[in-house]
């Protein structure tokens, strides 16, 4: 039997042959509404991951969809192998696509958009977030299926349905099914790129911590006429207590929130700096042009490196159209911050609500439900993985990939560190563009494609590594 | 003829006898669902018109529907008689039902639930506001009409579908039927009794500026993880605006907002010390204990005295089930202010407009809707019409009748003594505990009965009035 490595041009013009009906799959991925958060969509769920564990059973693997307390968790074994043993981890879970009138086409029915760049967008929720993401790995062992019959490397496959709603079914599936998940690293692909032509590694992610708070204060809805003064507003007791969460100099008030945060070390804000970064330009796209976080540091630090608060939502009183003088009984909030490292995410739960409660009258009340939370995660850099991985994306790329953070929590890795001992190589081929968890949501047809082709090589180099070491 | 004087106790044993036939009349407008804010309930406002004018024309009233750019306006005239002639105005529209899972019964099928101490509450949308009290004028102008042929004096009726979402058609309408509508006074039925036993006149009414404001930041929702810290929240732009409008003593920050206020007049607050009004009591009712409103004035002054600020409803970002991670691009209030006399509604708007701009980053923006807006008044006391009528109801309530305030705002006191230079006379059979706007509204058997044997009467001293000039 050849070499991977002699067979990699075959299996990427495999690859390119057959792009059409790559696409079809993802397509019809997409058109499943796996709406995690919300229960109408628990079939679309469950459709979803049966989807997935028929595609991995046609491409030699041996698969199931496994039943959670919440949605199921679909696991992958292709046969075992000599060499490295790599976990691939995706979701198939979508967010849900609220403020629907926003949306210039059906959320669930995927749409080419041609660019006038020349690039070809794929529009559809979850199509970079992570179905398009995912599929990029599942083709790219179909194609090595198709054309070599086997893997280079020994992979299995891990897709969860609860990434986008707080992952409550993990814990209790690691539980049972840890043993038989344990690999030598885990891949994740829920990561953008550098930029347009540029691949990355992510090698540092923040963690969460997400709540829900009520204030209760009347007993019932009144009419502001009848009580307006004399009793206690909800609404306007839950906005100062969320005035009070960040600084006038953009940092959160929390207390010790900052312990444990240490300054970025020298060299990779030496990296950082070199990294071609057009805050102004980062702003401006979205309509913005005044950084609102911490004071003396940069927008990368702010979104890659420094802790945060964010209000995700608030709600009570009349909403609708016209005008109602109520005084509403409760108000409501959604609140995250996400983490640094050195921060402990129930540390930080604990002080959030001794904070909030500090807030709140006496004469008032203040319910918290958990969503949630993980702590940031650095991985090590000079992992010989890491390094072949780095290699196969420069060459499909030609150009030096990146190594990069990310603002965005993937409590996947520190689950797996934690539990497992396995660390996590984050490659994924998202644009910074791509709109996830947002209106028009969209994945470009050539991030799905040289995605698919980077994987190739990334399976074709950890088997060469495989083969040097021998 | 007989005197009206002489036909009274006729007029109240007819009101006493067919009690059942006015409930049922009462039950069959409370069943329309006469929604005004909402336009989904549009075709119901104009049954509810319909079915009042119907109403008026079956007892002797030149009576209709008059079309308007909104709702329509019933306007009924009974044939003119010498003496007082007097203009009832009342509202046919509702607040909106939400929350409707605390209801206890259909909010639009009325039920007649028995208290452990023998009262009867009538339940239901609009049993209270204002449908149950306008109907207490109109049957008994019914008891009136079966028994005595006629009225005791010269009575118009005006019945509005617009009071509960700002009364955008009134302007316009009174623009062509003011002459028509001009009367000696203009009779109210919009307001409450002092206590269980005790009726009462209201002379003193707060203004309103009700005001919507939308802050924008982002061009689009982001993605927590990528902008968070960097992006601006507009959940938390728009909390820390709000939560300045009170100062920690309970007072409204805008600019100039208590420019004008003048103390309570020394005779007024004597009145009011002396009226049993239990604060504690009031606010235990609606289960709180600690007055909100500013430092150092009683709860009925903070009510009924003082100008409030209160958020009626906040609204952004990802309000449903599980947890959406989502900087939204906007957030959204509803606010009003109460005001008392002296204030002028559009500085206040004007302040605070200038108010929440000032706190809002210059890459944000804001926007902001008018929801309508009326002066405070005060009425005076020494009218003969006035006296009259609270002999009359101390009368029927055997005891003597109180003379008080309201927190809530009733434009069109304001509205018809601005353009007509009537003044109102404010005379109501709600109690305090009828949470209208709020799930379960009630409106008392006692008060519905009495309140019919009430206008009875003071139609009746009414004309007497006349008789003694005469």
């Amino acid at each position: 039997m050849p070499a991977p490595t002699e067979q990699l041009d075959a299996v990427l013009a495999h690859v390119d042959a057959n792009l059409d009906q790559s696409l079809e799959r993802l397509f019809a991925l997409i058109r499943i509404p796996s709406v995690s958060t919300d229960p109408a969509y628990a079939d679309d769920c469950r459709r979803a991951a049966d989807w997935l564990a028929g595609t991995l059973a046609a491409i030699g693997f041996e698969a199931s969809a496994r039943p959670t307390g919440g949605h199921p968790m679909v696991v992958g074994h292709a046969p075992a192998k000599p060499g490295p043993h790599v976990l691939f981890y995706g979701h198939y879970d979508v967010q849900p696509v609220d403020p629907l009138p926003l949306w210039n086409s059906d959320p669930f029915e995927p749409t080419l958009v041609p660019q006038d760049n020349g690039d070809i967008h794929i529009v559809a929720r979850g199509a970079s977030d992570d179905k398009g993401q995912l599929l990029t790995f599942v083709e790219a062992c179909r194609a090595w299926h198709a054309v070599a019959g086997a893997l280079p490397v020994q992979v299995s496959m891990l897709f969860e349905g609860e990434e986008e709603s707080g992952s409550a079914s993990l814990g209790p599936f690691l539980d049972e099914a840890g043993a038989e998940l344990k690999a030598d690293v885990m891949l994740v692909c829920d990561t953008d790129m550098w930029d347009d032509k540029t691949p990355a590694i992510t090698t540092m992610l923040r963690g969460i911590v997400q709540e829900e708070v009520t204030v209760r204060c009347a007993s019932r809805d009144l009419h502001s006429g009848m009580f307006g003064n004399a009793a206690r507003n909800p609404l306007q007791v839950l906005s100062e207590a969320i005035a009070t969460l960040r600084a006038p100099d953009g940092s959160v008030t929390l207390d010790r929130f900052y312990d444990g945060v240490k300054p970025l070390p020298a060299d990779v804000a030496e990296r950082w700096k070199r990294l071609p970064f057009d805050e102004e330009g980062f702003l401006k796209d979205i309509g913005l042009s005044i950084p609102a976080g911490e004071a003396g540091y940069s927008v990368l630090e702010q979104v890659w490196a420094r802790p945060s608060c964010e209000i995700n939502g608030l709600w009570g009183g009349y909403t609708g159209d016209g005008f109602k003088t109520v005084i509403p009984a409760e108000a409501h909030a959604k609140i995250s911050f996400r983490l640094v490292a050195g921060q402990d995410p129930e540390k930080v739960r604990a002080a959030f609500r001794a904070h909030i409660r500090a807030h709140v009258p006496e004469d008032c009340s203040v319910d918290f439900v958990v969503h949630g939370g993980s702590s940031a995660t650095v991985m090590p850099i000079d992992s010989p993985l890491l390094q072949k991985a780095l290699g196969a994306l420069s060459e499909e790329w030609d150009c030096e990939a990146a190594v990069a953070g990310t603002g965005g929590s993937i409590p996947i890795a520190t689950v797996f560190k934690d539990r497992l001992g396995m660390d996590s190589l984050l490659v994924g081929f998202a644009k910074f563009d791509n709109r996830i968890h947002s209106p028009n949501e969209k994945y470009d047809l050539s991030s799905y494609h040289k995605g698919i082709r980077s994987w190739v090589r990334i399976l074709a180099a950890f088997a060469a590594a495989e083969t040097e070491r021998a």
